[in-house]
Order: structure tokens, then C-alpha cells, then sequence
């Protein structure tokens, strides 16, 4: 990431790549202040074994595409929600990038879907992290599933009320 | 891609992936007017072999968040400009996903990029892709390369007309 | 709706159909989480006696188009107001729908108006409750004509002190 | 519509109906230029026998929530693509209505979809035009695999050229 | 104004025209639920003598262009910033008007300006209003430029510590 | 107005004002390539008898405010539609304006409404330029009700071809 | 800047400014509200020894643009957030100025961004400024490199809790 | 510039370079395609004797942000209007830096401003450009002084045709 005011966002992809058993490494590394830094982790990064990059960043958002630029594997980007316009300069400095040079961008502080794409791109050459990705989805299922049947047998008066009571 | 007058946009996805020894297929599937297909498809999608889903839609572009509710592939999302906002509906429709379903998304129009992305998705299990990739990504450099030197030699008064003469 | 977090907003409308003596059921369902259970209430909707489907969703909110693709039922779609982007994405991601499929889309979190809405619908042809909306569009006018009232007879400055006291 | 400059693109809305066999009439009533008419319109719409109003206005379109306040009749509005803004400003000016006067909104210029949405209104009291809708959506669903099968069959490079050689 | 929920902004204006010695009166009428008496009032304003109307509303925002459609005097339009979209909503639709019906738009929620405006209107009959108006613009003139002085002297720490401490 | 390329479009409020009678100048000013002679113009307006000031400008049109920031006569400004942006950045800077300088903003590129709200102002002091307003409008009105006419009688299939064809 | 309520953002500029020892002076100028005494500090700046001016304004933010006529100094704008928008109507009133008159627009709220380029641009001439420059820049660098160097150490679990600790 | 594509636009900055007697180059260089030679050149431009950089790009616009990061000297950044979005996001990429990294933005596609700006820069020390300079914009004031002139002698109508006859 690109700030570490980004990290209790940003940490979210971290978390759900615990879940699913995928190891990570989290680091702060800025396009714009730390350049150097930067260049030398993306044309680093398929040499120590790296799979896949989540870059988030906000604002002037280059940091996922600094990185697309340097190395051939896949950069997910994460548009952080910026102090003004809502995080919209964050999501088009990310997505709108030049043809040869993509970003797989998320929605805007999406970091958890960002470690789940990552999981989801590891789970194509990994039986074992893809059957790990189908579980995860089936259970957001069943949580789904299980809150409907609760709120049809409660009601959503009463439903309200629970949830607001936990 | 959901609508065949958005072929002429999503060609560019399959001419890099030919060009990039990718076996590819182009499908119309609408979310919206043939929903069972799409359904379909997207269930069998891995049972078939496919390795990554590159899905382009306008507007109210429901498609690529459709597919990856359905399947735990890659689904690469490409917004198409719509005739009205300038693409920032279909842009909005394709990245702002929910918690557990994501979709990757390139630019605006960017089917070239989405169908690079999905070879560097392939490329990370497959060696020869990967391959292609870092050599399509270095000749976009040696163009840009060499059509530096060309401006810097001619000067650009010069290599407007020659590029116009084109 | 495509999450319970939406409950609050989406209850108002169940309590203005309730208050109108409309029948009405209030499910959790996602377009992106239980496609499959979003497929069959559509598909059923009609033979189970519905007449109205109101479907309130965020960000990239499928759930109002995805219902209108597998019904002839009308829906009525409620931009839900999301964490970035002010519902920007969630009412562009409703109303701009491909042709053949239209959702009938009111104002961002206006579950309260998609409520009365789908009653002025049910109201063509069940006389007792276009009887009931007339009834209740009049009690707001008589709100409005009263508030107005009161704000003439005595002056703005005491009427802010009356209504903040409250 | 508010301005037989919209004629073009409302004319579609008339189409669909007639299409559909919904008997219909076409009128120019301008909320800002001919405010008195408007009035009259609505307030005896409902007496005349109608059943459903489309209206479609462009920029500050006041037109659709004009005449919501004055029957209860549904009111669906069409937001036309004005000369600045890209429809934007029609888009908001139509759904963004307060409690208790809603309007069923369509996407930008979707007067056919406006159209069909009437249709689907009415079906709900007439199963021979719900019939029709469902014919209708069903012709739009084979359309699209009939062009997927094409395109299948020929390959999109032929493809391609078929569609723009007719 | 639309909604008395509004007069809490509306009211900076009914408090500038008081500052200036200009009767006003402050009322609630809505385009939307109470359109009868909102084309009464529009339609007699001139009859009873009133000079200048002020329409603060917000979402969409009708008033402003309806009361301008069914009178000659000038109309000032307020747009409140609403729950959604920064009142850009309410901006548009009050602005973005056809020709022949134009309303006289300030800033959002800039009810103040408004006020000021209705009395630089009258002011060009009244050279009583007009001399208190330029009086009023002096005012602010100084109370910057006495500002700046305190500025430069204190110097900018002292001067914020001055101001919180307030 | 801030520059000779805006003529074609401003030009439409002296063409208003002219068919109302109502004396006009039209010049080219800008606030940023002129900023004296601006200054100079906006400071003797009054003395020379000038009534109403229309200023028109694009991008960041500071123009209206500029001038409205040295005089208390009225001014109107018109947001002219930029070469990007689609006119946005011209009507937030004009409309967007600090407490104590309103500026009367009509819509983008409405230089017609510009000059006839220029006529409503000034019709507030002339009871003869206010007939013609009435006039104007009630003119506007009848070509709209002329039209329905029209219309309605010939249908919208024959009435497109009727438009068209002049 | 153009109002004292800026000035906590402003004194960031003054506070790099103070930190680079480079003189700085801080006042209230508005372009609506002391248009005069603007024009009289930009005709004086480059007389009076100045070398950069930095202007912030928000809303319809002419202050900027408006020194930037006056002078041939360098002038750096800071869009300041306004009360609705997001801060939109700033920026692009400040970037978005015609030919011949160009403002160094920094990005919203970035007064220390518009203080450290005064100090780059100054630094052109002076070798001791632009030596402080550097060194400030590495020390960002340096304040980057060590956080990552912590965060990697303690792990994010770790390290979120310490932030928030302190 | 990012891009030869470009080059038509951002000829305008040299143009103007040109015409105020100051050396320049003009480049191609891509922060996604050619990210190493992009380095070079930021790490070298000081040390070669540049004073200040132009950098033009589009969409997510990472060029001048990525060469602000790797040198002292004023970077001026030219958003470049995209196939979509109407250069917002370019605007965005370009402006909303982050703390440290300061780009001069100057407006969409506004490479005349960026030329002029950097003369302005290098002007402060440099009196025969700073001369320059001001003679440039004195002749500016002199063409809209002059065309104001023509107008008020000819009147509108006529002006117009003398415009468009040319």
C-alpha cells in the first residue's frame, strides 16, 4: 500500500488470505515518495516467487499501475477512499490505464475483494486454494440464506431489533 | 460480451489473445435478455476448461458481476462506453461488487487490456504465456523506444507530418 | 434486498405498503451472493401471486435487473445509498438497463416512494387501493398545508424554535 | 413529452405499444411553457381512461414529477439526453423526487424500455397483453442466441463483417 | 420553500431582506404535494405586489421552474443540498431550464445570496434598498479587510488560536 | 462575454433583447486577458445607466463574479459549454459563489433564457417591457399548444416526416 | 487565501514554507469581497520582492485566476473543499483557466503540497532552498522506508495496534 | 508526453516555448511502457540543465507524478482529454498527489498554459524572459481589446460574419 493510513483498509486482503491459507507479505512502498523502493520490489517480485501484487493507494492513485509496469504478474488494484470526491480519483487513476500495461481493479476500498481475486487467481494452478475460495463463497451462501430464513420467520420489525441489539 | 453491437470493442480482447497463442471463444450472453444461457455458461465455465472469463457490457453492465457470482474462475470485467455518461454507469456497474464476489476490472473500452490480463493470469501457471507476455510487453516499449529517438532526430514539427502523412 | 444492512431503509417500504393494507414480504436476497435463490424467487414470483417486485440494492446493484430478466412481473428498483460515491453507482447501476428490460427506478434510499409506487401500480386495478393512495397523497398535501399555516401565523423564527423543540 | 424535439427518441415508447397492441396517444406538454395544459392532463387522466403516463423531458425535466403530483396514475419518466451534462441533469431531475410522489424511472433516452414498462403495468390487469410481453421478452432472448449461434458458427472476424456489410 | 425541513437554511434569506428593511414572507409550498396551492401562489404573487420570488428545494427540484413557469416576476432559485449526490441533483434541476422560463440560480444552500439578490433586484426601483445594499457590501468589504489586518499583525498561529478560542 | 468564440451563442440574449425592444451593448471582456478594462466596465456601469449585466464565460468563468464582485446592479451569468468537462466546470464556477456576491446563474449555454430574465428584471420597473414578456411567453406557450395540435391530428408517424422534411 | 475560515488549511503552505526558511507573508484577500485591494496586492507582488504566490479559495475559487491576470509571478492555486461537492467546483474554477493565463493547481486541501512547490520553484534560483528541498524529500522517503522496515518487524496486527496506540 | 498520440496537443506547449525564445525538447516517454527510461530521464533532467519539466498524459495519468518523485525541478502536469470521462480523469491522476509530490496542473489539454507557466518559472530568473512574458500577455490583453473594439464598431451581426467569412 501506498500510505500506512491505508493499512486498517488494506489489511481486510491480508485477512481473508489468512482465512483461505494463502501467504502474504504486507508492506508500504509509495509510488511517490518511495520510488526507488518500489521499482525494486515490482522487478523483484516473480524472482522471490511472488504470485500476485494488491497495490492499494488513493488520490493521484499510481502506485498498482507503477507496479503493472515492471513485472508480468497480475496487479490487482485497490482505490482507497480519498478525503475528498468520495474516492473517485482513486478509482480512475487506477482502472483508466494505457493499452499493454492492465490493472485488475476492485471497487472503491474493496480490499477484501482484492485478497480474494488473488486467492481466485492462485486457485487456477491450485486445487487445494480453489476448493478453499468455493467453500469461502458457499458460506457467504449460507449466511445469506440463513438471515433470510430468520428475517421471513421473525419479521423485520423484530429482525431489526435483534440485529441492532447485538 | 452482452450485446453483439459491442464486438467491434471486445474483437481487440480476442486478437491479443491469438496473437498471444491463447486458445479463446466469443460468446453473446446477455444478463439481462438471456439470463438461463449466461447461467449456464458461467456454471460450466470451469467444468469446460476455461481458465479465465473476460466479460464486456454498457450501462447497467450486470454481466461480469453475474459470472463470477456463478463460478470460481478469474472474471475479468470490461466497461463499454454507453451512449450516454460517457461509460462511467458501466464502469460503476462492473467494479463496485460486494464482499465476496469480485470482478477485475480494466478501463473504459480497454478489451485489449483485459485479454493481456487474462494472459498474465494464464501466464502464472503457464511458462511459455508468461513468455509472450514479458515479449509483448517489452516490443510496446521498443515502440514507444523508437518512436522517441524518430521525434527526438526528425523534431516534432516534422514527425507530426510524418505520422499524418501515415 | 441484496443485503440485511439495507433492512432499515428498505423497511420503510414495507411499512407505507403496510399502512396502505398491502400484503407484502420482505426477503434477503443477493444477485452476487445466492444467484441460484435470487433465479428461483423471479422465476416464481408470478405463479405465487406477487404483483409488484421491489428490489433495493448498492453499489454495483444487480438485484433490481437481474429479477426484471427472468419476470413479467413489474419491479421497481431503490438505489441504495453506498459508502463511497454518494449512490451515484448504485441509481446508475439500476436505471440504465439494456432494452426489453426496464426496472422502474425512484430516487436513491426511497424505499418509502418504490413502497407507494408499487401500490399506485396495484391501485390499477384494485379500486380499494387506489382509493387509499388518494387518501394518503391528500393527507400529505394537508401536512404541508398545515406546516405552511403555522409557519404564517407565527413566523419563521418561532416556528424553528417549535419544530426543534420538539 | 415536453418538446417535439424529443419526438425521435419518445416515438419508440409509441412503437413498442403499438407493437404490443396497447392503444396509446402522443401528446406535447410542456411542464414549463404550457404549465395550464399540463395541469388539465393530469388531473383528468385518470377519468379519460388511461392507465399508465410516460413522460420524457430533458435538462431540469419537471415534466414526469409535474404530472406524479397531480394523479395517481404511474407516472414512468424517460430522461433525455440533454445538450450538456450527457442526460445527467434529466436523469436527476426525474428520479430524485421527494416522499410520496414517486416516478418509475428508466434509463437515459430509454423511451422503448418506457414503453415496455407500461406494458408491464398493464399486463398485470390484462393477461393478453402480458402475453404479449412475454412474447416479446422471449423474441428479445432468441435474438440473442440466434446471434451468438451466428457468431459461434462464423467466427467474430466474419462476423464482423456480415453486420456491418448489411 | 419546498419543505419546512429546509427553513432552517431558507431562513439565512427571510434574515438578510429583515438586515436590509425589506418585507418578505416565508412560506411552505411544494411543487410536488402541494401543487394547487403552488400555482395559486404563482399565479396571484404579482397581483398582490410581491417583486421578487425565492424557491429553495432540493432532490428534484421543481419548485424554482414551476412558480417561474406561471408568472413574469423574477424567480431566484435556492438549491438545498440534499441526503444524496452533494446537491448536485438539486443544482441541476433548478438550473438547467428550457428556453423562455428561466430562474435566477445561486449557489447551493446559498439561501443568503438569494436574499441579497432579491434585494439588488429591487434595489434597481429602490434607491433606498439600493444604497443599503451597497452599504451591506462595504460592510463585508471591511470586515475582510479588518480581518487581514488582524492577520498580518497577530500573525497566522495567534490569529487561529484567536479565532477557536471564540 | 469573456471571448469572441462565445459571440455565436451569447449573441441569442441581444437577439431576445432586441425582439423585446429593450436597448443593449454586447462587448468582449475577460476577466483574466482584461482585467482593467473588466474593472473599469463594471465600476461605471451604473453611472452610465446600464440596468441588468449578462456576462457569459466558459472553463473557469470568473467573469460573472468578477463583475458581480463590483457592482450592485444585477448580474446574469451564463456558463458556456467548455471544450471538456461538458460544461460542468463553467456552471460550478459560476453558480458556486461566496456569501455577499450572488450571480443569477441560468443553464448552460442559455443565453436566450439569460435575456429574457434580464427583461423579467427590468419589467419589474417598466410595466411596458413587462407586457412584452407576458407576450413572449404566452407566445412560447402557443407554439407548444399549436404543436400538440398538429400533433394529435396528424399522428407522430406523419408529424417526424412533416418536422424533418422542412 | 480568500477567507479566514481557510486559514487552518492554508497554514500548512506557511508552515513547509517556515520549515524550508523561506519568508513567507499570509493574508485574506477575496476576489468577490475585496476585489480592490486583490488587484492592488497582485499589480504590487513582483514590486515588492515577492516570488511565488500561493491562493486558496473554494467554491466558485476565482482568487487564483484572478492574481494570476494581474501578475507575472508564478501563482499556485489550492482548491479548498467546499461545503458540498467535494470540492469539485474548487478545483476545476482553478485549473481550468483560458489561454494565456495558466495557475499551478495542486490537488484539493493541499496547501502543503502548494507551500513545498513555492519552495521548488524558488529553489530554481537559490542552490540553499533547493538543497532543503531535497533533504525534505529523502526525509519522506526515509519516513516511508522506516515505517515499512516496522511494519514488517511487528507484522500489521501489531503495528495497527501501535499506531492507534499513540 | 506519455504517448505520440499526444504530441498534436502538447506541440502547443513548444510552440509557445518557441515563440518566448526558450530552449526546449520534446519527448516521448511512458510511466507504464517505458518506465526505466521515464527514470533516467527524472533522475538526469537536473543534472543536463532542465529547469523545468512538462508532462502530458492521459487517462490515469502517471507521467508527471512519476517524474515528480524523482527530481526537484518543477514538474507542470497537462491532463490530456481521454476517449471517455472528458479528461476528469486525467484531471484527477494529475492534480491529487500526495503530501510531498507537488504537480503544477494546469487545465485539460491545456499544453499553451503549460508552456507559458514554465516561462513564468523561468522567468523569475530570467528578466529578458520574464520581459517576454509580458509582452506576451500585453498582447493578449491588446487582441480582446482590439476584437472588443471591432465589435462595438461593427455590431454583433456583422461580426459574426467577419469571423466566419475569414
Amino acid at each position: 500500500m501506498g500510505s500506512d493510513s491505508d493499512l486498517n483498509k488494506m489489511s481486510e486482503a491480508a485477512q481473508i488470505l489468512d482465512e483461505l491459507g494463502i501467504e502474504n507479505e504486507v508492506l508500504v512502498l509509495s509510488a511517490h515518495r518511495t520510488p526507488e523502493e518500489t521499482t525494486d520490489f515490482a522487478q523483484n517480485a516473480k524472482k522471490r516467487g511472488l504470485k500476485v501484487i494488491i497495490a492499494g493507494a488513493g488520490g493521484a492513485a499510481a502506485l498498482p499501475g507503477t507496479i503493472a509496469a515492471l513485472t508480468t504478474l497480475p496487479v490487482i488494484g485497490v482505490p482507497i477512499k480519498s478525503k475528498s470526491l468520495e474516492g473517485l480519483d482513486s478509482l480512475l487513476s487506477i482502472t483508466q490505464m494505457p493499452p499493454g500495461v492492465p490493472v485488475a481493479t476492485v471497487g472503491i476500498d474493496s480490499a477484501q475483494n482484492a485478497g480474494l481475486l488473488a486467492a481466485i487467481i492462485i486457485g487456477a494452478q491450485d486445487l487445494k486454494v480453489d476448493k478453499k475460495v468455493e467453500d469461502y463463497k458457499k458460506s457467504l451462501q449460507q449466511k445469506v440464506i440463513k438471515k433470510n430464513k430468520q428475517l421471513v420467520k421473525v419479521g423485520w420489525a423484530k429482525y431489526i431489533k435483534e440485529v441492532s441489539g447485538k
